[in-house]
C-alpha cells in the first residue's frame, strides 16, 4: 500500500512540472499531495505480513519465529519439533474453542489446518479470545483465514463454509478429510486428529460418525452453559467410547435440541473456561502428535472449585452406531498382536539396561517405574469383551457437580434403557 | 481513512470538469482514480473500532458485546457483573502470561488495566498468543494498547514502559499503584488486584515488595524453562506467605540470576501452557473480584501429566522482608475480630434457615454441609502465632517432579538455612 501512495506522488509530481495551465490546478494538486501524504501516515500502521521460512532454526535471535518451539528439544521435552509440518490437523467449529486451538496451533507451526465453520462474526462473540471487532459480518472461516496467515504464513490453510450436519455440509466434510494431497504416502485419513469444538450435540454426532468410519482419532471439547466448566476427551475408534456409546440425555432421548432454546436467552460465557479447554485440547494435541507425556483420555475443567476430574470410557459392546461396532471388532481382533508388540519392545528395553545401577551418582538405586504396561487381557477372548460401560469416578474425594448432559453422570442402568429408549425411537 | 479517500475522488472529479488542458492531464487523472478506487478496496479491510458502550446490557442481540458475560448472572454464578467496570487490575509483564490475561480482563469489560513492561514485540515470540508479526520492533506497552483498545474501547488503559527493578523504575510503579483517581473513594491502594506475569525473580521481588508496602493483594504466576509446567498463586501480605517467605534458591543464594543465562540459548515455550497459565490466573481473578467460587491459594499445572497440584502456604514469622512482618502482625491483631464476624454471619445464616425440608422437593432432605468455616484458632494468641513455614502437600497419590526453583521443593531446615544465609549475605 505504501508503495502505491509513493507512485501516486510521483505521478503527481510529473502533473505538476508539465504545468497545463491556471494557478487553480497547481493548488489542487498541492492539496492532492498533502492529502496522500496523510494516508500515507495512516498507511504504516497497516499489517506488514512476515516472508515464509523454510527450514525450522533453533537459532537464539529475535528474527526466529521457531526458536523458542525448538528449544523444546534441547530441553529434552521433544524428540523432533520439526516433524510438525507434516501434521494435518481438521478443527469444527471455530468459535470460543476452536477459533484459541486454531491460533495456538498455528502459532506452534503446524503443517496444515483446516477448519469449518458456517457462522458469521458478531459483537457477542467479543467475550472470548481470538476475533476483533472489525470482522464482524464476516464468516467465521474468512476471518480466521486472514488472522492466522498473517499470524503464520507457512501453516496451508484449507477453511469450508459449511455446517456438517447438513447432507451436502457432510459429504463434503468427509471428502476434505480423505484427502490426501498434502502428504499423499499417509496411512488411513488425509488428516492426523480431528478437534470437536462445536457447541451442539447434532454436530458432535456427525463429527463422530465421520469419525467412526473414516477409523480417525479425535479429540471432543464442551464448555457448560454457564461458562465455569469444560472438558476435553480422547476417541480413538474400537478402542475408547465413542459419542455414541454413552449418549448425553437429549441425544439418547430423540429431542431436538433446537426446540430447547428459549427466545430473548443465551448461554454465558468466558474467555478464560474457552481459553483454558483450548489450551489443554491443543497441548494434548501437541503431546499426541509429536509423543511426549501423557494423553489424557478425559480431562475436566470446573472452575468454581479448580478440580480436574480424569477418566476412563471403554466402547460400549452395544453402541448404536454401526461403524463403532465395526472398528470395536477390529480393536479386539489386532489387539493380543498389539499388546504381545508392546511387552516385547518393553521386555527387549528392560535387556538393554545396564546391571549396574542406571545413574553412577544413583546412591540409593532408585529407579522409575514404566507405567506404560499394556491393559491386562484375559485368556479368553469373551472375558477380554468389555461387558458395557465401565467407569473410573473422578479422583477427587468431595462431591462434583457435572453438567447435567455429560455422560460421565449417567450410571449403567440409565444408560442401559436410554439405548433401549433410542432404539425404540430409531425403529419408529 | 475510506473517508478520506472518497474526498480525493471528488477533488479530482472537480478537476477533470474543470478541463484546464492537454489529453495527457485527462489520461493522468483517470489513472490516478483507478489507483485510488484500488486503494479504497485495500482500506476496507483496516481496522474500524467499535463504539464505547454505556452501560453492560443483557439483551440477546448480536450487537451487544456484552450479552454472554450478563448471563452468567441469570445462570447464578455472579450476583452483579456489572461491577467489574469498577475495578483496577494491575498487570506487570506483558508477555507470554500478561499479554494473554490482558486481553481476558478487556474482554471481560474490566474497568481499567495498568500495564507495565520494557521489553519490544520480536518475532521469537510469535510461538505465544496475543501479539502479531506487524507489531515487531514496537514496544510491548503500546502493541498491547493498540490491540487491546481496538477489541475494547470501554477499558482505561495505562501503560508504562519501565523495568520495575530500577529505582526510577520502582518509584513510578509505586505511585501508579498508589494513584486513586479512576475511585478515589476505593479503600487501599488505587489498584484491587496486582497480577505478576514476569520471567525472572528479580522483578517477582519488586512486585513483592510494592505489595508489601501497599498491604496489597496480588498473583503471582511462572511458566518452567522447559515450556510444559506452570503455577499460578495468590499472595496477601500477612495472611499468605509473601514471595520472600520461602525464597527460591536463586533468590536465597544471592546470586544474580542474568549471571546464569547462556548466550545462544533460550527458554522454550508453548501457547498452550502460558494460554492455560493466563487463563487459570484471570479465572481466579474474577472469582476474587467477583466473588464466587473458591480462589486457589496455590495452583500448579503439570501438562506432561495433567495434574495440578494444589497447596497453601502461610507467612513465615522470620521472613526476611520487613514489610512482610509488619503485615503479619496487623493480620494477627485484627485476626481475632475477623473470625468472630465470620462466625456471626454464618450463626445468622443459620438462623434464617427454616425449620422444614430446605427445598419441598427434597425427599430425602439431603443438604451440602457448608464448608467455609473460618480457620480454628486457638484460645492463646501465642499459640496461633505460625511456628515457621507449614506446607500441605498435594493431593495426588503420586510422585510429583517440581520444577527445581519452586518454593514447594525446599523442606522447612532448607528455608531456615537458606534464609541465614540469605541474611549473612545481606549484611556484607
Amino acid at each position: 500500500m505504501e508503495a502505491e501512495l509513493k507512485e501516486m506522488l510521483n505521478d503527481l509530481d510529473s502533473l505538476k512540472q508539465s504545468q497545463p495551465d491556471p494557478s487553480n490546478l497547481a493548488s489542487s494538486i498541492l492539496k492532492l499531495q498533502s492529502r496522500v501524504e496523510h494516508l500515507t501516515k495512516l498507511a504504516k500502521s497497516a499489517p506488514v505480513r512476515r516472508t515464509k521460512v523454510q527450514d525450522m532454526s533453533a537459532e537464539v535471535v529475535d528474527s526466529n519465529p521457531y526458536s523458542r518451539l525448538m528449544a523444546l528439544q534441547r530441553m529434552g521435552i521433544v524428540d523432533n519439533y520439526e516433524r510438525i509440518r507434516d501434521f494435518s490437523v481438521a478443527i469444527v467449529g471455530i468459535g470460543g474453542v476452536g477459533s484459541v486451538a486454531a491460533e495456538m496451533l498455528t502459532r506452534c507451526g503446524i503443517g496444515r489446518l483446516l477448519l469449518y465453520d458456517y457462522d458469521k462474526v458478531e459483537l457477542a462473540n467479543m467475550n472470548r479470545l481470538f476475533f476483533r471487532p472489525e470482522q464482524v459480518g464476516m464468516t467465521k472461516t474468512d476471518a480466521a483465514s486472514q488472522t492466522l496467515s498473517d499470524i503464520n504464513p507457512d501453516v496451508v490453510l484449507e477453511s469450508f463454509t459449511l455446517n456438517i450436519t447438513t447432507v451436502q455440509g457432510f459429504e463434503t466434510f468427509m471428502s476434505s478429510l480423505r484427502n490426501k494431497s498434502f502428504r499423499p504416502n499417509k496411512e488411513g485419513s488425509g488428516v492426523d486428529l480431528v478437534l470437536s469444538c462445536v457447541d451442539n450435540y447434532e454436530a458432535r454426532m456427525a463429527v463422530n460418525q465421520a469419525c467412526n468410519e473414516l477409523n480417525q482419532t479425535w479429540m471432543e471439547s464442551g464448555v457448560s452453559e454457564d461458562a465455569v466448566s469444560g472438558h476435553i476427551q480422547l476417541l480413538i475408534p474400537g478402542e475408547t467410547a465413542c459419542f455414541a456409546c454413552a449418549p448425553p440425555l437429549v441425544v439418547a432421548s430423540g429431542v431436538d435440541e433446537r426446540t430447547l432454546k428459549r427466545e430473548g436467552v443465551c448461554a454465558a460465557s468466558l474467555p478464560t473456561t474457552m481459553g483454558v479447554v483450548a489450551g489443554l485440547l491443543v497441548q494434548n494435541t501437541l503431546k499426541l502428535l509429536l509423543q511426549f507425556g501423557q494423553v489424557s483420555p478425559y480431562l475436566g475443567y470446573n472452575s468454581l472449585k479448580d478440580f480436574f476430574p480424569t477418566m476412563e470410557m471403554r466402547p460400549n459392546p452395544q453402541c448404536s452406531n454401526a461403524a463403532c461396532l465395526e472398528r470395536q471388532k477390529e480393536y479386539l481382533l489386532v489387539k493380543p498382536a498389539r499388546d504381545a508388540a508392546i511387552i516385547a519392545k518393553m521386555e527387549a528395553e528392560a535387556l538393554s539396561v545396564p546391571e549396574g545401577p542406571l545413574h553412577t551418582d544413583n546412591e540409593w538405586n532408585i529407579s522409575v517405574v514404566d507405567d506404560s504396561a499394556p491393559e491386562r487381557t484375559d485368556a479368553t477372548s469373551s472375558d477380554a469383551l468389555p461387558e458395557g460401560l465401565t467407569r473410573e469416578l473422578p479422583a477427587a474425594d468431595e462431591f462434583q457437580k457435572f453438567p447435567a448432559a455429560e455422560p460421565a453422570t449417567a450410571t449403567f442402568d440409565d444408560i442401559e434403557e436410554l439405548r433401549k429408549q433410542l432404539d425404540a425411537l430409531n425403529a419408529d
